[in-house]
C-alpha cells in the first residue's frame, strides 16, 4: 500500500524548505507537481538539483489558467475534468507507490492541491505536509512585522470587486494581498480610496534569487503572478 | 562583527523547521530565547536535542505574562525595560558573535522578536528568517484546506471585544483565532451568534507530539496557550 504525500516547499527559497519536506524530495521516487504548459513550474524549480535521479515525474499541466475567466462554466467544466483525471492517476499509482506532490508555499493555503485531495482521501491514503506561506516570505522581506499585539490580519484577492475591496482594506489593519496580475491598477485605486496607498508594499518572487520590493505606489505597471501586496498592522507595542 | 539572527522554528514540530533554522540551531555558539520564568520555554523545547554542547544559552525570561493585563501602564512600563535591557545585551554581544534567536512560529507574525527588532535595527545587523506559522500547522492538523478560491482569511485575537469579534467572525468567509486561553467562552458566545459554532475547530498544539483538535463545540473548558481557532472558506472548486 502506497500513498500520496503533498509536501508544501515555502515560498521559493530552497533553504525555506521544511527538514521533512527536503528529505522527502531527495529521496522520492514518484514525484508530481502543477505547471503551466509549457513552463517548467515553480514548485519543480524550487526542488532543481534535489531529485534522484532515477526519479520518475508526473507533470501536471493545467488545461487552462487565464485563457478563460473562472467564472465561466467552461472554466469549471475543463478544470474539474483535469482534477478528475489527476486525482485517477496518483490514485492507482498510490496503490502501491508513495507520490510525492511539490505544492508552492503552504498545500491548503490557496493550493491547487486542495481539488486534488478531496478527490483523493475517500480512496487513498493522503498526507498533507505544511510549508511557509509566500506571504511569510513577502512580510519578511520588507523587513516588517506584519502584525503587533491584536492587529487584525485580512487577506484578500485582488480579484475581488472594487467596492468589496475597498472596505476589506479600510477595515483591517494589516493587510495582505495575493493573486494581483492584472489587478494591480485596480488595487491601487482601492488602497487610494482607502488612504493606505503610501504605506502598501508590493513584493515580486519574495524570498527568490531575483526578489524584489517596492512601496506599491513605485511598483512597476506589469508584475508577477508570484506578487503579494502587503500593509503592516501598527499594534500595541510596549 | 556579528550579528543577530532571528530564526522562526515553525509551529512545534522540529521536522517542520527550515532547512536554514535546522543548520543554524546546530551549528550556534550563541543561543538566545523568550520563556516564562520557571519554564523550559516553547522555543528551546522545540530544539531539544540539537544544540551544540559548547553553546551559550540566553533565556529571556517575561518579567510578566499574564499577572498584569497588558492595558495597565505598568504592564507596558515592565515590559520596555525587559525588552530595552535584552536589545543592549544582544547588541553587545553582536559586536563580535553572531546571536541566534529562536522564535515559535514565524517571528514577523505576532511574535516578541519584533520588540527586540524595532530596538536593535539600528546599531546592529538583524537578518530575521520566516518560519511555518502555528495557524499553517493547526488547519493542516483539521484535514481541510482554510481558503479555496477567492476567499477572505481574517486573523483576529480572541482578546478583542465580543461586538466585534462577533462582527469580524461574521464577516469572512475562513477564519483564524489566536490568543484564546482564557477567552474561549466568549469565543464561543461569538462563534454562536454568529452562527458559525458548528463548523469552528480548535487544535491544542499544532504538530507538537500532544496535539488535539475537536470541534469548539466539544472543547475542553481549559485550553492551553498555544491553541487556534479554525473556521475554513468554503470558496469557489471546480
Amino acid at each position: 500500500m502506497g500513498k500520496v504525500i503533498c509536501v508544501g516547499l515555502g515560498p521559493g527559497d530552497p533553504d525555506l524548505m521544511s527538514v521533512k519536506a527536503d528529505r522527502l524530495v531527495r529521496s522520492s521516487t514518484h514525484i508530481a507537481y502543477f505547471r503551466k504548459a509549457g513552463y517548467e513550474g515553480q514548485a519543480r524549480k524550487i526542488v532543481n538539483g534535489m531529485l534522484r535521479p532515477d526519479a520518475i515525474e508526473y507533470p501536471m499541466e493545467y488545461p487552462v489558467t487565464t485563457e478563460i475567466h473562472f467564472s465561466d462554466p467552461e472554466y469549471n467544466r475543463v478544470m474539474a475534468e483535469f482534477y478528475e483525471v489527476w486525482a485517477e492517476k496518483l490514485a492507482v499509482l498510490a496503490e502501491t507507490e508513495t507520490v510525492l506532490v511539490l505544492c508552492e508555499g503552504d498545500p491548503f493555503f490557496y493550493g491547487s492541491f486542495m481539488h486534488l485531495y478531496t478527490r483523493l482521501r475517500e480512496a487513498s491514503t493522503v498526507e498533507v505536509i505544511p510549508g511557509i506561506t509566500g506571504m511569510s516570505g513577502c512580510w519578511t522581506a520588507t523587513g516588517e512585522p506584519i502584525t503587533w499585539g491584536d492587529d487584525v490580519l485580512t487577506v484578500v484577492t485582488a480579484t475581488m470587486g472594487e467596492e468589496e475591496l475597498t472596505r476589506r482594506i479600510r477595515d483591517t489593519d494589516a493587510l495582505v494581498v495575493m493573486k494581483i496580475g492584472r489587478n494591480l491598477d485596480k488595487l491601487k485605486r482601492c488602497l487610494t480610496a482607502a488612504g493606505r496607498l503610501e504605506t502598501a508594499w508590493l513584493v515580486e518572487r519574495g524570498t527568490m534569487t531575483d526578489q524584489r520590493v517596492h512601496r506599491i505606489s513605485e511598483a512597476p505597471a506589469k508584475v508577477p503572478y508570484f506578487s503579494i501586496a502587503v500593509v503592516h498592522g501598527q499594534g500595541r507595542r510596549p
